[in-house]
């Protein structure tokens, strides 16, 4: 059997030097941002400074979403397994799956398969309807639109597309994606504005990043924010009583019911 | 039984606000970079310029290491659920543990805990032979010192000091690594410089960030490389090729066996 | 807003007595085996003795498969956090994802939806046709058939249908799954048989299992196989080995390529 | 650099064969429970009959404990991640550590050390006092013994410690535990009695099993319960409830704080 080299473009090192995506680290350190060096580290060059501004705008509205049952998870585990930060902040990550991190992901992937499947010159209306009549004959609902919670409009949607204009990235990924909630509007006939994973979505494809790492820029902010509940949880513990109340409640309905 | 009050600091919303450690989210988007934010959540403040360059350059340093165990762990992991992009991170952050994460915990520890033993005045000279001599008599390595393969120094190393040192944040930890260093040469005969896990450990004392949160900055930024593995993994697998090689040697070594 | 009330059947307990599904778990302890529990646990009975014989069978199938990328995933996490043993279990246990754990959800969720689709009466051989023309179509391999090594015949296969025979438990999830080989080694023209995948996707039709438990099966078994290979690596540590040699190999392509 | 050749003896396979711990697999599958291959798998040889019982009695008690923190953090996690149940389970048993599983560990440590260190003719009341003693110095609570809420005893003890005599493993490490039992009772003055904790690292002891793998015993016998209970989780749902209640009185503190 032929063997296949092993080879990684990220990083690799000698005795005196430390190597990633081309650059030496250490002209790096003090230089470059955490948002800056994600962005070199999935894009493979330092982004310009639009770009910076763009993408750290989008991994910052991903960090802290409160008690979310990802947080909640961290810290049960945490209460558990005090020796093993990491795996507190794994488990939340573990929740980040199709319900949360996945929606970026299909908001990004619609509009990055729509605008491909048009071509460059196709009408972006047109575009937009047949996404939303994809989504009527499953009877999902349209990734990217509507919020439980913040009503009648999500406002990071409108501050990350402020943000994107002004950097110059505003194009046919936002538009489309507009342009889909416009729609949307119309054939349900309610208020369907777009919300930051939508928001998000898009701005992904302004930056050129395709839509199967949408996913990931999730997971990496989200590992901040997890971080951070650790913290608070090592000092104000509520694990211990989450666990109580909902063990107290089943078991008080399990002894009645004999 | 009384209840405790279930309570966050970092975040919360309302219909039309969504607020992060006091900040409406929306302000801070666009304005504030993700190194930025992570300080925020952490210490409950923005950093100020020098600390805001010092805490990137930290973190910045731990996002990749090339082809750790961790990584290599991630990879596999995708391999066998690449429904789970978020799984295959977990994974590889499920490593970072008291070889890899806790390395910088500990340096940390040894000096904020010699520090306050010490109090303000303390002799730091005292407290470097003090913390040699207590690892002499465990015959445990200093955290901190030496480097398997970045010989003589770790480059990294005078870089993160410099870096502190221009923003005004070289300061006692800093001095004590230093003199731990020196006084380890002295007791073992041999160069033991200051490795990057010590120069981090040392700044964090710097910066006022506790140590039990040092293992938790290299999950958070080892959170970026993973998933920079894993999109690199997507497009130019390797856990097969691993996999066969590890699989047919163990294979080989039992048939020969019989 | 209306509270759901929190409860659960599984477990619960009182200052003197622990009840699990229903018995007392005293009353367990010593007269049920660990794979009998397991399907009390599933399905809120005991098995019956041929119900028994079968389901530790399955299970039994599922614990080892040496060094797959999973128990090779879960060494490297010791290596980095020998502290957490859970942890490394628990790495290991993330890549039972779709393309392991999930081919013997796919293979009953075939069975399972054909037979439920066709009710009581429908001809087998039909519904043998209409899966092979259902896989032929999407040209994706069918869930079940064929084995990249055991060849020409998976050895678990015959024995797992031979145990479930000599138990009356080979019934229309069996024989739907024989018949679709046997259509399937007709369309393609060269012999597909059922590999153990197939017969234990077909085997949980028979013990009534539905097939989204199928993967959980197929967890519970590996972790028993997860801990056995943490245990080996404690005593002989493969991981660095592993690790040095992919990351040199890698490192090496790197410096040659400057 | 020599190279350290890659083997395992768990289990490998040629084109006709699968090897596990020196048996044909197929020989194993409707012969072997799921307990006597996992104690084949840890230990290299099937048990004998007694050993069977008392291994699968230990294995028993440790699967189903109700709403545990680890049960309602893999209730969450499989709520935002339905497509992955081995994610659930994983974040499940990562909580597993130091404060549960590690439980058993140390217990089983305590004894195993305590008579290592005795030699064979030690004194077994002269190693209890010396062991409580230990304890005392050092303020901790000791492993084993006590427990919140099963009072007086604990029902699962004397169970296990019947089944283990029945079967002629009623030993040092358990005559051990008790006489640490009674002397913790003198020495603190209340009622200290063996919790299932104690009993089963009494017991682990008494099968040769180190006290290293005890953690290892309680994970693969949890992952089973966790499966179960994500069965249930998928029928019935609770982990949006949880959310929604934790959620709900954080952010309402937050908002009349402002």
């Amino acid at each position: 059997m032929t063997r296949k080299r092993l080879k990684s473009d990220l990083g690799w090192s000698t005795t005196d030097r430390i190597v990633v995506r081309g650059h030496d680290l250490v002209d790096l350190i003090g230089r470059t941002s955490l948002g800056d060096f994600a962005f070199l580290e999935l894009k493979g060059r330092l982004p310009t400074k639009q770009e910076s501004v763009v993408f750290n705008a989008v991994a910052v509205t991903l960090v802290e979403h409160g008690m979310t049952p990802s947080a909640i998870a961290a810290r049960l585990t945490y209460f558990g397994a005090p020796e093993s930060l990491q795996a507190a902040v794994a488990a939340g990550l573990l929740g980040m799956g199709s319900r949360f991190g996945g929606s970026i992901e299909e908001a990004a992937r619609t509009l990055q398969e729509a605008l491909a499947s048009g071509g460059q010159d196709a009408d972006l209306l047109d575009l937009a309807r047949g996404v939303v009549a994809t989504y009527q004959k499953t009877k999902q609902p349209i990734a990217g639109l509507g919020h439980p919670i913040h009503k009648p409009i999500d406002p990071r949607t409108p501050r990350l597309f402020q943000i994107a204009e002004e950097n110059g990235l505003k194009g046919r990924h936002i538009e489309l994606m507009q342009l889909i909630s416009e729609e949307a509007g119309r054939a349900y006939r309610r208020e369907l504005p777009v919300n930051a994973t939508g928001a998000i979505g898009a701005i992904l494809g302004e930056l050129d990043i395709p839509w199967q790492v949408g996913r990931g820029i999730a997971v990496m902010a989200r590992a901040i924010g997890l971080v951070a509940h650790i913290q608070e949880e090592a000092g104000e513990p509520l694990a211990a009583e989450i666990w109580n109340r909902v063990e107290s409640e089943a078991s008080e309905h399990n002894r009645r019911n004999e």
